[in-house]
């Protein structure tokens, strides 16, 4: 098994393969992809789409000198198996093993930890001009998916790159996908480009150019048409990139390592930035992923003879993201103000449903977080009422346009936070652990948190059809808590839920939770009452603004008091409450903070990290009882 | 005096103008605009530059059924002076008076407030795909300067717009300019566009596309050039535009009212996204402005005549901004790591002395705050040192890019985070009172805050050549402090800095100031004294980490603990000592945060707002004296 791939054992002995043996290479690296994968879980098309292409950089480039960027970085782990890594690949995503990403701590061949989509072409700019000022010989290569080119940074990245003096290579994956379909009109545009290739005849060409331009006669297309013959090589549409001031090379086939090989060569003796568009198979050599790309684009373990989830879901369980798109549907159905926007991930927050029933009223506008926002601030302000479904880390990238074009004017924008708190094994750059602080900092911004299903899409009806002005609502990754749904008081502004206890009840201990951490205060809360300790247990509800009037009433009748929530210590819940109390005078109490600190959380099981952080019911009770003594 | 502009009293009004009286009108309104600038100080040269496209929007557009959208707003004051705001622009920017930018609360007619670059494409796509869905045929202008279209946004809209079936007018006001010089590969290309008016022959044309290719003869060239007659019209360049979805006109004399009207009557009629490229001057009409575009840009109080600002600098008085400047250059020569990184103001950061001297260690890189920070992590990653100038306002865009790439991997970039606190004129939009709040979320951040201009130069040593790792300088706007120069510490890592008092000795009142508020803290202190209470002065120095052993020695001897800054309450330093206090069992202590409430702070005087919000030192002395009666 793994006859060729074995004698790699460190980065550049690939250099060591001959070229006779990088089809038998490329087969053995996409087994190893889909047996890892299909066990632990992880970004299976996208891989199997880029084996050739990474073979053929790992032939041309002389780690770790040269410099090789991923963007998004879901699609590195070939890389990581040519660097050698292979034989751990059964780890990765685990606590404690590879991470799903590219990760500097884990090998100095990852030039740049990437996990966010669009930010490739900015950081090897920076690497390019770093050595060019070091004067150092280096190569500087980008790999960047079509789909991520519909981020704002990648245009602001090209627009800069035409300051470099020097070379930078930037590789455009173009598989026709986002995670889902891409969109756009550079969708577009690269579909005519991809159609286009170099041996593209004059005709084809110019006809092309010339159609799209006002005033052009049949005549003068004629006049050109007979000259075409000494045209052959004309790639007119790479215009757009160098309009920019790049070099434009391609489409070139994305699975042809020699021909790959050749062009890189090509490209890296231009002493300018060049951009090689290479046309990839997202799924390639697997033929499940090959037909169904989205469903293998984030993939848990599976059964690779029949491509089925090795877990099975729980019989009536849904995911809060499910929840979402059902109950958006059923609001649309009676309110044909509701749109809704996404950025390139109709999937990923359940809002295929949505986009079928009411395609007019679906907006997918690519990886473009910052315009997805100020658009739907301006559907806003002509009576729509946008419900901006991201997750939580993608949304940091929209914190500006919340402020300035959302909150400033209070537009009614409702915001589904999902995936927000610990989302686990995509690791540092997906954790959703820092909404609550940022958004409880927009003045004017009011954000809820649901304990369960019921009270979730009572939330959203809240949100949508009763509520003015913005608001978010923070769900975690996963199956929505079908529990306490005893408990379902209607949602009021600003007002909290009381679990266990009652504002009259003296009890010794408080536990203020939000989200995902009420089902956990309720469990701790039934530990201690097993060791004899009486909590009242609080579900706020509303993250901002705090119910200020029950903190009054129930604060002088606890001693301890705790909040539990998933998300870093600084801004969040728990500073929010001990600040209040500190200032307000509620002296002589017991205040403990349940929530993340002030660091990165890593990838791993979701469960593993939750103790890892002290955020388990056993550890809550176990934190208050050594109080209590 | 204004004898045509006194007929316009309301929105709409222009209409009832002779088109004779036009030219007489425009220059109405550059007498208007020259002589209320000049008065208020404000932007004049980019509104000097619209007068005549404005005319023709208000030509072709009914308010406020029809929606106009001012990117970046500081070009707005002639649609205020033609909506009948006219007559208030005496008070623009003065607290209670007209705001510098659109306001939807001023006056429905502005359709969408804006203040930050690139969002009015977004926003005007937004209302467009409202008015479709509600089968409305209002008209949707963006207005958008060739500055702002170096921002991702801007691509991210016109990607979005592809999927427009119906009609929006984008207004590229191509002015040649940024704030300062445009930059980078659209500037270039715009410029070509620019030279290639419709009236251009075939030649140029097509020897510009063709140059652009590889593998085209002369031979071909000369064939084409044969069939020139035919191809008069042919707007190649427009080809960017048109590549992305949009259809492209122009460029257009943007000073030829009757022009504009007709192209803007055409553009509508065509049902589809329009791009129409209007050629301005910046500065237009008044001869001091056109010859000093950007000195006119933003301009303080000045005399017409000379253009000289009426207030003349303090003798010996030197701006943060310029002792950024100025330092910088200093490290700069003993330390060629050093690079400078800015987003499109090299002017207001204070680095044009940087950008003359180390040409090659400059970096502007367009209205791009997102590519500037990952940019910046790519530069440190290999070596280099980037110090990275950004307005805290503009930082905000950049929130994302700070976590996931500075942070996450502890790269030493230095961000000199200018404009913070209250801003002033400029208002809601442009105000730095959440960088704190946002900073100290994010894991691994380190931030200071200098009392003076010796300190901030000492800070900016600390942070350049003798810190590693993401460290924030955040300094306010205007005058450095001048004052405590006798209080001259080291800096070292997360210790703040006893200004009045000492840790043995026991006083009533405690002062935690940072930056800007040390100053205030201590003319407090010196009233209090008056009073007979005594305070520790501290200056904090680090906003992160706190100086909690120092916290911890000094909260057991004091009893009313106040805490000074110019940032929102929530995440702010007030919230984080608090919360530091009620966890940390100080209790029975008085704390009292002075810092900016939960709420947007509009335009005014900085000395205005700051006794609004209790921000001088009689405001914080009275407030703790009530406290100690």
């Amino acid at each position: 098994m793994y006859k060729i791939l074995r004698q790699i054992e460190k980065p550049n002995d690939i250099k060591t393969i001959a070229p006779e043996d990088y089809r038998r290479l490329a087969s053995e690296i996409r087994s190893c992809l889909v047996n890892s994968v299909s066990r632990t879980g992880g970004h299976l098309a996208s891989n199997l789409g880029v084996v050739e292409l990474t073979m053929a950089l790992h032939i041309c480039l002389d780690f770790p000198e040269d410099k090789l960027i991923w963007d998004v970085g879901h699609q590195s782990y070939v890389h990581k198996i040519l660097t050698g890594r292979w034989n751990n690949m059964d780890t990765i995503r685990n606590y404690g093993g590879l991470s799903g990403f590219p990760s500097i701590e884990e090998s100095e061949t990852d030039a740049f930890d990437t996990g966010h989509a669009s930010t490739s072409v900015s950081a090897a700019l920076g690497y390019a001009h770093a050595a060019r000022l070091q004067g150092k010989k280096n190569k500087v290569f980008a790999v960047i998916g079509d789909g991520s080119i519909t981020g704002g940074m990648f245009y602001e990245a090209i627009n800069n790159a035409a300051s470099l003096k020097s070379n930078m290579v930037i590789i455009l994956n173009d598989n026709n996908m986002s995670i889902s379909k891409n969109v756009g009109g550079m969708s577009k545009y690269l579909t005519k480009l991809r159609t286009a290739s170099q041996y593209t005849t004059l005709k084809d060409n110019i006809e092309y150019a010339l159609k799209k331009m006002p005033y052009i006669g049949e005549n003068v297309i004629e006049k050109i048409r007979r000259s075409k013959s000494s045209l052959k090589h004309l790639v007119i549409p790479g215009m757009f990139f160098e309009d920019m001031g790049l070099t434009y090379i391609g489409p070139v086939d994305g699975h042809n390592v020699n021909q790959l090989v050749k062009t890189f060569e090509n490209a890296v003796n231009l002493d300018k930035p060049v951009i090689i568009h290479v046309k990839t198979k997202k799924g390639r050599g697997y033929r499940l992923a090959e037909e169904n790309p989205c469903f293998f684009h984030g993939v848990e373990p599976f059964d690779v003879r029949s491509g089925e989830l090795k877990k099975k879901r729980t019989e009536g369980s849904l995911s809060y993201t499910e929840v979402f798109g059902k109950k958006l549907c059923e609001m649309a159905a009676v309110n044909d103000r509701i749109v809704a926007v996404c950025a390139a991930m109709p999937q990923g927050t359940g809002l295929i449903p949505f986009s079928e029933k009411y395609n007019k009223r679906f907006f997918d506008v690519g990886i473009a977080e910052e315009h997805a926002v100020t658009f739907a601030a301006g559907l806003a302000a002509d009576e729509m009422i946008p419900v901006v479904s991201i997750y939580s880390t993608f949304l940091q990238r929209a914190y500006d346009q919340i402020i300035h074009d959302v909150c400033k004017t209070r537009r009614h924008v409702v915001f589904a936070v999902d995936r927000s708190g610990i989302t686990g094994n995509d690791g540092e750059t997906h954790q959703g652990i820092y909404d609550v602080s940022f958004l409880c900092g927009i003045p004017g911004m009011t954000i809820l948190s649901p304990k369960n299903h019921i009270e979730f899409e009572d939330m959203l009806e809240f949100a949508v059809n009763q509520f003015d002005g913005p608001v978010a609502v923070r769900y975690p990754r996963g199956d929505a808590c079908m529990d306490m749904t005893g408990y379902r008081q209607e949602i009021a502004y600003g007002r909290a839920e009381i679990l266990y206890g009652d504002t009259e009840e003296k009890r010794q201990v408080l536990l203020l939770a939000a989200g995902s951490m009420v089902a956990t205060a309720v469990q701790a809360a039934d530990r201690l009452k097993a060791d004899g300790v009486q909590a009242t247990v609080v579900n706020m509800r509303f993250i901002k603004p705090l119910d200020t009037a029950l903190l009054n009433k129930l604060i002088p009748s606890h001693d301890i008091i705790v909040t539990l929530e998933e998300n870093v210590i600084s801004g969040g819940i728990s500073e929010q409450v001990a600040s209040y109390m500190q200032w307000n005078g509620f002296s002589g109490k017991k205040c403990i903070p349940v929530c993340l600190p002030d660091t990165y959380v890593k990838h791993g099981n979701p469960d593993v990290l939750k103790e890892k952080y002290g955020l388990t019911s056993e550890a809550v009770a176990e934190k208050i009882l050594r109080e209590t003594v």
